[in-house]
């Protein structure tokens, strides 16, 4: 029998912020059991993934290793690191383990795509522990923006690894456990092979601050304010929305909650009795009968969602309330990367409806939920792993992270996605590179990152579609000319002569003088139709689109 | 005659960022005599203009007065400023005039076009003035981030307008005037009817800093960085890179300029004299020959441009220079809203090769070219006019400028692209709404925002392209099954079966099943086609994709 073997992989979430996935492996090299924490999905964008629905991480690889898993573990219910379950469970085959606050979610996803709800466990807090195969597996309550975030606790014989999830250090959390300074040192005192760390705000230097900062400022503000507020936050940060429903409740304001995920959220945590002091809420049809200044809405968009509350109050209207001047609208959130300009729209259209707009200016209405670089020093100092693992973060976030804990004399690993990691010995080693990379739900369909689809879309995108038609009678010779179609370019080129008339001209004249092998030949009659369109469409709009040729041949 | 009128029309950059057009005119009502203030350009991007080359501002209510214009005023040589000279000069058919540097630019723009270098006429500063029609026009250096801004005093019978073009107030600017406050109340003392007045910083609460702040950071900066140091800046920010220029060479290090807008902007502000101390740069063959860390890369590519250098050394090379392991880059810029994905991206590559990335610091290594709230006020003081109206803003930054403005004692007017203010009387008044919008050069065409082509473009990267071809013979029958090419979508949908199979049968059972009367009408025949290749791909793919219907008809 060889000897065992303590792995790593990353198959999403190193390298990038988003779609989190990383498989811990324990038992012969090539033969290990293997548990998957979290399953997530990122979003897709314009620039590179227009059309697409979702995107997951590729997991071929453990879809090769199908009766090697041995179960599933999910930190919390976030998209990104639970959004993929209802989409991979059957590729994986294995039970899914959460807290109670993410089942609860995670359940919904698999009803969604017909699957049992017993599929998912519900596992309590450290020190309760799930044994599977050669793994015993704790959930640690750890500080996040959404309830019953977990750290996990991974045993095997080849040692223990803490798995952080997202997290910060936040004594006063308002919903759930607060951060437990002994909990986290006593997970240490025995050794930690490594610690696999949250890195998301390696770069922010001061200690983060505690959600009960939030509410004093907020409260004030909603008095201070005049007419009607609303106020958006992420639905899933169950904290901040009770934090910001107490404060209006104090302000004499009553809530209204909208948008679909801002009803779901808050009914979970109350399922689960996590959250039990929120106020009493009025219902849409309600707001009218109140005077403006005693009225809170609470609404899902704050990344300027299009089709969320947000944008449909500031597009005039959404289940029958309006803004209007002296109204005023609160992020009571921070702006990821990529949304600005859907939250500046958003913005504008308020302004035009003479609502004021006030941003999380400078951290007085909204704090992150992520560690700062002080807090990862922190987290570091009470486990004291052997290694430290940074994770979900892009590649300066994990480079960042290694240098920090090397700087404070632990060794640190970069490890990106498809990096297997050995961890059996002292040194932490880089076993094998796995091919990875990122699954799209498209519709129905999940297509591979490179199966060229996207790709043609784009292409689509930014040079349009010419369509050129030719039939080919029984006697091999062209009936009639070629024939064009065009989407998405303009209608008319140099000196006003519409595009398709000079194409189909061109290509006319290209079968007149083209000889009986070249039409006999598909490949060859579809290259050279190709060419022409292009290089017609080059000299008449300044534009090389995407041509396809469809050659029909009668008889 | 009627009475005359003194009026102003934003044709772009009020309710925008971007693609700055600004219309004056004197005379009797509809028959103004006009003026042009700056011609410039907006920028694409994917989620809104995919495949556009450049935004231009719709002139048509200028190209109809074309006999009404007087001149083009250019107040800097930014692209949002003068990126359009060239592009719409012809159609309005008028001369443009501005100072020595921004005339440098433009006639470069305008040889491109193949017009004459005596289009371009150069003015010099105030007390300097242009006079035509009824107009008398003086550029009035202000600081900018570009050398020669210039604010226009614009003289008319019906009273005088200052157009501050954009600006900060900066009395150490590092090149050109420093802003001189005497001057600037000087043109205030017999009473300003408008102040026409940037508004992009109104939200930053502080006042702004001068850019001789930044020179000494980035001169400790380079002094303390290890190994090869690249930073990047806007190349029209000629005092920006003469900052880091000399901070270099007081910190050691010799400077290589990379990326042609680098070198061209150096140059024009050298051949107009307004660059004297620029230190010598050495070529990119010779770094190799010397200490990394006695190098200094000032390169192009701040917004993290896909061609630019920068993006060329974090993709691994640029004219033979590799930046490696203990190597830096720093940002001495700020990301545009919406840019950040891109700079990112640069972020994470050069972090994958092992170089450091310093961004601006919380503003250690870069200021902004424009007012802060503060400098609104002063400038407000300063010029003292009758009314304020913002301009330079999204509607967000219009309004909350107009606010400050009334807070302190001034009207302010709301006007956005379109509206025609008449500033006759004491109290001004929206009089007209022009109609408005963005024209795209696509290619070497230029298309109406609303013309449709775009939005197919949208349409076919979002759903993909199926193409049908069904060919009628001469007696009305259809010839064979009709046909699919698909371009954009998965191959094999539900079951695996492949998604042009599925489709073909289903059109041909369809066409089976049609009546002659059908058969005989195009657009009925092209219309359920149509529906039926979307509901078919909607049930094997979960996508509706866009469907173009060729039917050739024999005979």
């Amino acid at each position: 029998m060889s000897k065992s073997r303590l792995m790593y992989l990353p198959l999403g979430g190193a390298g990038e912020i988003g779609m989190n996935c990383y498989v811990y492996g324990y038992g012969p090299e090539d033969a290990e059991r293997l548990i998957v924490v979290d399953l997530g999905v990122a979003f897709p964008d314009m620039d590179t993934t227009p059309g697409v629905d979702l995107i997951m991480p590729d997991i071929a690889w453990l879809e090769a290793r199908k009766n090697q898993i041995e179960a599933i573990f999910i930190t919390h219910a976030h998209e990104d690191h639970v959004g993929a379950v209802g989409h991979l469970y059957e590729r994986l085959g294995a039970p899914i383990y959460c807290r109670a606050f993410t089942a609860n979610i995670a359940r919904r996803k698999m009803s969604e795509h017909g699957y049992s709800e017993n599929s998912v466990k519900v596992v309590g807090p450290w020190p309760e522990t799930v044994k599977k195969g050669p793994f015993e597996v704790g959930f640690v309550p750890i500080s996040h923006s959404i309830p019953e975030s977990s750290g996990l606790v991974i045993d095997t014989k080849g040692g223990r690894i803490v798995h952080t999830g997202d997290f910060k250090i936040d004594v006063d959390p308002g919903v759930g456990e607060p951060f437990d300074h002994d909990l986290w040192a006593s997970l240490g005192k025995d050794g930690v092979k490594a610690l696999v760390c949250d890195s998301t705000n390696v770069f922010s230097k001061e200690e983060g601050r505690s959600e009960s900062t939030v509410g004093p400022e907020i409260e004030k503000f909603l008095k201070d304010a005049k007419g009607m507020v609303a106020a958006t936050t992420f639905a899933s940060n169950v904290s901040r929305v009770r934090t910001i429903a107490l404060a209006a409740e104090r302000a004499g304001r009553s809530v209204c909650l909208l948008g679909r995920s801002m009803k779901r959220m808050t009914e979970a945590a109350k399922e689960v009795g996590i959250l039990t002091d929120f106020p009493n809420i009025i219902q849409p049809e309600d707001v009218g009968n109140l005077p403006r200044e005693n009225v809170l809405l609470l609404v899902t968009g704050s990344q300027g969602e299009r089709r969320a509350a947000s944008a449909q109050l500031a597009n005039g209207k959404y289940m029958g309330i309006t803004m209007k001047e002296g109204d005023t609208f609160l992020f009571s959130s921070k702006t990821i990367p990529g949304n600005e300009k859907g939250v500046i729209h958003i913005m504008n259209q308020f302004s035009e409806l003479g609502v004021d707009v006030v941003d999380d200016n400078g951290g007085l209405y909204h704090v992150s939920g992520h560690a700062n670089r002080p807090d990862l020093d922190t987290m570091r100092d009470l486990v004291k792993p052997q290694t430290l693992i940074p994770m979900h973060g892009e590649h300066r976030h994990l480079r960042e992270h290694v240098k920090i804990a090397e700087a404070a004399g632990t060794q640190g690993v970069l490890a990106v996605n498809g990096m297997l990691i050995d961890l059996s010995g002292n040194q932490p080693r880089v076993a094998e590179f796995i091919e990875t990379g990122r699954t799209y739900l498209d519709g129905s369909v999940k297509v591979g990152q490179f199966d060229g689809i996207v790709r043609d879309r784009i292409r689509l995108a930014l040079n349009g579609h010419v369509i050129v038609t030719l039939i080919i009678d029984e006697d091999g010779d062209p009936l009639g000319d070629p024939w064009c179609e065009v989407m998405g370019l303009p209608e008319t080129g140099r000196n006003n002569a519409p595009l398709v008339d000079v194409l189909e001209e061109d290509l006319s004249q290209f079968m007149g003088r083209a000889n009986n092998k070249t039409i006999a030949d598909d490949t060859k009659l579809e290259k050279e139709l190709r060419q022409i369109a292009r290089k017609t469409s080059q000299g008449e709009i300044g534009k090389k689109p995407e041509v396809t040729v469809v050659i029909s041949r009668l008889g």
